[in-house]
């Protein structure tokens, strides 16, 4: 394992390569290919049909803040609802708000779960939370038939490659419309501005007509490809970038702060520009 | 030309490659490597001493980051040093501040400046401006000897190897002081946190202990390794943090705007952490 590179080829034109020490693991379950490997610089990561998706290394900065802005910004987030997330990384997260009373995870890939249990425990230490209920099924149809009414859902997809495509579709945010209570909040990843742009302004669209307005802030993962990273926000009645005055104080953070949530509704111009 | 790719290699784990389309200069100056290709995913790209410096696809956000936050945290920004910035960018966006009255750029590199007015017009294109003053030169003797006072100066270095290493040192931030009015800012470009994370916390020290105080700003770049890229500012009066109520508006920007600016201050726990 001298020389062993993994490749990640964005575009025709782009690429990242992250050194291996050691492929831990590789299979294709039902769903997609999944490796898990030790990389010199970022740690142990785990791939999802050819995409990067966690990182030791830095996993905390996407999981704090696809977490604690819906959740800071709602006065009682107490029934949660994440679509995807199977590698338990934004479970952990929800999970630090006191008020959170339930959470259901519904993913799609048994495997992902299984294997985050066992190679990436400080990340998937959470699925045995009184409060986290998980079902192994296929989101889109969960929410297609869903008769709860939430505070908060989250999408917490994988690339829209693979199992993930209709995760990024008007209807399915109408389904999540459906879903949440009156003032619920819909957060959700939505990809690379730079990189992927399309998806990006599609997402963003698509939310804005469920919901009259959409949201969009950003942060910027190393792990992830060069530039932003952004999540799109659709609310029935709250504003996102405010801050609710009941949240609670949540101690041990490594990304997220009062500050940062405000500060990451701030969108340059040529972001301002994509959405117009 | 089919399948030529530029490697940036940042740590001995992580690379990120471009796919190149021509090789449209190369040549080894009195003080390093320059290189000018055009890359498929960036456009047309500047390479000093084997890292990528510039690219037509996003040089505006560095740009206008490292010149307008500094500019318009100043009531009166007259007289402006650029250390360094022999691509003519960060000049381009000094110019455009009405109250600017002069600014002196002193570029050790002549071959910078040519090769940029010949291949970046669009970066390079405000030299002629009767504002500017280029003296080619080495900034840390200019500092030494420097009789005038400045109201703001900025350092906009290449990365500190080759002829840039001494730009980040605390007897440079000394002369920098002493060459800034009773209010002036100095602003320096201070590398990425991730992956040069000495240089930066160094950087960030030493301004420190010269001014009191050291404030940090960040932005992320595309073109740049992945994650945040940090700028530092010493102030002598201001917190650059604070919009200047006698600043004009400049219409036009492509990344900066008022709440841009504010938000670049809000530093993430982790980065808060590096600098304890």
């Amino acid at each position: 394992m001298n020389d062993i590179w993994f490749y990640e080829n964005h575009t025709p034109g782009y690429e990242v390569r992250w050194k291996i020490t050691d492929i831990l693991h590789n299979e294709k379950s039902d769903y997609q290919q999944i490796s898990i490997m030790e990389t010199v610089e970022f740690g142990r990561v785990m791939i999802l049909d050819g995409a990067l998706q966690v990182s030791d290394k830095d996993e905390y900065i996407y999981h704090e803040m696809i977490a604690h802005v819906p959740l800071n910004a709602h006065p009682a987030p107490e029934k949660i609802l994440i679509i995807g997330g199977g590698d338990g990384g934004t479970l952990r997260e929800v999970l630090k708000h006191q008020q959170v009373k339930s959470v259901d995870l519904i993913e799609i890939d048994r495997r992902v779960v299984e294997l985050s249990k066992e190679y990436f425990p400080s990340m998937a230490g959470s699925f045995a939370d009184p409060r986290a209920n998980v079902q192994y099924a296929d989101g889109v149809k969960y929410l297609e038939e869903c008769s709860k009414q939430y505070d908060v859902i989250i999408i917490d997809s994988s690339d829209p490659v693979g199992p993930a495509i209709q995760l990024f579709s008007r209807e399915f945010y109408k389904n999540t419309y459906k879903a949440l209570n009156s003032s619920g909040i819909l957060a959700v990843q939505s990809e690379s501005p730079i990189f992927y742009p399309q998806v990006f302004a599609d997402t963003v669209r698509n939310i804005r007509t469920v919901y009259d307005n959409a949201f969009v802030y950003l942060t910027t993962v190393p792990t992830y490809v060069s530039g932003p990273w952004s999540f799109t926000i659709g609310s029935k009645k709250y504003d996102p970038s405010i801050l609710s005055s009941d949240r609670r104080q949540i101690n041990g953070l490594k990304y997220y702060n009062d500050k940062v949530h405000q500060s990451a509704f701030a969108l340059p111009q040529y972001i301002i520009e994509m959405l117009r």
